[in-house]
């Protein structure tokens, strides 16, 4: 007599919050590693993929995404991390510390956990972003990120596999990110990290208008400013009126340039 | 100024109880899953791979292996499961049940944990057993275990890669198995899966010898003997008396014969 499989649903994250984890890869190498990530996701229910400059063309051919060609076929492909994480309200990097310093805040997966619960509930779009296979996300990349998570490894070993490692991520928060279901208390969503690069480049535009600062800060200044608006857990609607006033500063201070 | 790396050994399983959770992989195809699967082990600070009747020859030159090369040349080749488990008091299958049904204790991963924990805090030796990538194990090696475990997992896709499933299995007990430090007023530890294999060989001579069972039952006898001594828990003294026994009434039996 066959025996029904036993159903885990229930043990993975509520339907209608899958959609909203999403695995951002950045300049993946190794197909077999894409494949492996996508088949990852397929196992615990997951259905978006974000591919960032990768390397090679035929990426979507992996054959190692046993059981998840069409999450392949749909995965989108971005020129830019910016773009890939636009609509998302939590962008995790993961990383070791190992050959980095960190300019945001660090947590071990196991306490990711209830910060990711907390956006799906409230309706927001969490990013698990993933580096190269060598050097893992570059400081820029950070700079997209509201934190970063460290799965804790021996220190002698730190470095895991690509699809290991977003297997690992993808479990603990199928089995441990289950909040409440989303409820009309839940505090307002965080701002998409697309309004909020939107602001950073509205921001420079008004600095260089306003002869702030020398050319030669403009590296930095873009980065450091790109942290700052991620660690101010700015909301949706503070976004807007942020952007609001500095489109008026900028449009005064470039109409008198041009009245003078 | 280069930063300290994190040390998260503590997040770890401790030292003293690394090398008693081993992990056996049975008949393994692709050596590019030997390899990962030797890769995760490093990652969480582990040492001791068994592989049963390998496909390739060649397995031990695993490119996939990163980090553990020496882990790979000082894995433990064995002809059958029963070997590579001789020494471990809590085995532990892994799989999923679509295709299955289980004739022993089934337990979610998120619930193996405290089992663990306990068995490495009394002394004992772990092994969680991976069958091969396409049929995970058989009916023949579950007999081995004492469980079964399984990853929760979509319905629609249950099955994980294997390098990525010994990842995500390794996460979980190093991060959630941290007991107590051994303890010398913990339970005595149980029987050795090898000295339950001699306990089962020596029941099936006495059967024989005592003309218990007809030749036709002895397939059914074989197997569900190895499940039966499995379910008990036997502590290594319960398992050496009762081999005492056995031992003197077999000789008995055979004596009677040949005096007839």
């Amino acid at each position: 007599m066959p025996i029904t499989p036993p159903n885990y649903n229930d043990s993975l994250l509520p339907e209608a919050q899958r959609d909203r984890l999403e695995v951002v890869l950045v300049s993946p190498r190794n197909p077999l590693n894409i494949g492996a990530a996508a088949r990852a996701m397929a196992n615990f229910g997951l259905t978006r993929l974000s591919v960032v400059a990768p390397f090679a063309p035929t990426w979507r051919e992996a054959r190692s995404a046993i059981g998840a060609p069409d999450l392949l076929l749909s995965a989108i492909e971005s020129a830019t991390l910016a773009e890939a994480v636009a609509r998302c309200t939590l962008v995790v990097g993961t990383g070791t510390l190992t050959y980095r310093k960190p300019e945001q805040p660090v947590i071990t997966l196991p306490d990711l956990a209830p910060l990711v619960a907390q956006e799906l509930a409230r309706g927001g779009r969490v990013a698990l972003v993933y580096g190269t296979e060598k050097h893992g996300l570059t400081r820029d990349d950070l700079a997209h990120c509201n934190l970063l998570v460290e799965i804790p490894t021996d220190p002698h070993q730190p470095s895991m596999n690509l699809g290991q490692a977003v297997a690992v991520c993808l479990y603990e928060l199928s089995v441990r990110a289950r909040g409440v279901e989303n409820t009309p208390l839940a505090p307002t969503p965080a701002a998409p990290s697309g309004h909020l690069e939107l602001l950073a480049n509205l921001i420079e535009d008004t600095m260089q208008a306003a002869g702030y600062s020398p050319r030669g800060m403009e590296p930095a200044n873009h980065h450091d400013l790109r942290l700052l608006l991620r660690r101010l857990n700015l909301t949706a609607h503070d976004t807007r009126r942020i952007l609001g006033l500095f489109r008026r500063i900028l449009w005064r201070l470039n109409r008198d340039k041009h009245s003078l």
